[in-house]
């Protein structure tokens, strides 16, 4: 394969912790409600209506407080009390200050590999809030480019690759989700790493690819430096 | 001043309405608490939300979705009932399904100029829900790239032009935001067009400048061309 020059990233649960903040809130919410529903059920009708909403809202937390709303009235048959509401939109917006927590050998891999490749991220979610975890995060500077994206498909990668002027052969994706960072990112014809995250959302679940020359895996960050050395030394 | 090159315009109220669907929204809002506050009231709470929510939630529909939620809560002291919460979330939703209505002249303008100058769009608001009003427009293939921000400061617009190869001198916005458009574009160094839209968001309001050479003013987007042309052709 031709020399690497452009390493793309995933940002939530790649670079920081993400999920964990859903949970935590989705905890809250499940305890909120726990007279009404069953943590199961619950989570259940709060994945549908997500799943539902997806094609207007998209991703990030504007939509999942949305959907925490409209799934709390739903399944106390429009019984819930405004405080209870209150307290979701509050929960909500504590997701916004959370502190961004980087995942494990995040800084130290972007450092090595910002020397020798142009570095970028690519991500979804609230463009606000993204721009703030991308400002807190402290990498900022190490990063040739960052694109807050609605949807990771192979085209919408195709574009951003050729936008920093990398072909597709000579372009990588790291990430956590198989279905989003994995298999529209060797649709596209680059090669794409999984860092596997012990926390995923259940929209992002998707089997891994078998047998494809451009997918690797790893543990976690600190075995990509030496990957990307590898993948350059092939004939 | 040098020949222009990059003519860049604002998306909602500027190609499209946009504020029309904002307000109908609210007068919804307003008539379902119509026994709990006067809409003049309610109405100053509910941008007190938003303004309080900007630096968390930025621009867009489910931002405001979201405050009008919190402001029913607020004002009712929490009484609200369950099902008027959930018609506020479908009146939102709604707000994603509407067909898309250009400004007059939008798209013979576009047309004309794309013919001799990059053209691009420069929009706040919800990634997803822009891309579906580009997409809807049919004005997609008349641009030559649309960046949605969080922001519009004059820094947002250097990186702009700069990322398309445009010198800010060279570079033209054009919008119905004197806030937004007009005064960053102008500290960037570019000139700027207001075309004023008759309903404009109330934080969105501001002075328009006195006397800067690069600021302009058209009744109307029909009268840009011929402004463009009449620039061209000073010393």
């Amino acid at each position: 394969m031709p020399t690497l020059t452009l390493i793309a990233f995933d940002a939530d649960d790649t670079l920081w912790q993400n999920e964990t903040q859903f949970r935590l809130t989705q905890a809250r919410f499940e305890a909120l409600l726990r007279e009404h529903a069953e943590p199961e059920h619950l989570h259940d009708r709060l994945m549908a209506a997500e799943r539902r909403n997806l094609g207007h809202y998209g991703y990030g937390v504007k939509g999942f407080m949305l959907s925490m709303i409209e799934t709390a009235i739903e399944v106390t048959g429009g019984r819930i009390e405004a405080r209870a509401i209150a307290e979701i939109l509050s929960a909500g917006r504590e997701m916004f200050q959370q502190p961004v927590e980087l995942c494990p050998h995040a800084e130290a891999t972007l450092r090595t590999l910002a020397e020798s490749h142009q570095v970028i991220v690519i991500t979804k979610g609230d463009l606000l809030d993204q721009e703030r975890k991308i400002a807190q995060s402290g990498l900022g500077d190490l990063l040739h480019g960052v694109e807050i994206v609605s949807e990771k498909s192979a085209s919408s990668y195709l574009s951003i690759f050729s936008r920093y002027g990398h072909p597709p052969a000579r372009s990588m994706m790291v990430g956590n989700s198989v279905k989003s960072d994995v298999l529209p990112a060797l649709a596209a014809g680059a090669c794409a790493v999984h860092v596997p995250h012990h926390l995923t959302w259940d929209l992002e679940r998707a089997d891994p690819p078998r047998d494809h020359p451009g997918f690797h895996s790893i543990p976690d960050l600190s075995a990509l430096p030496a990957l990307v050395q590898s993948l350059a030394h092939l004939p």
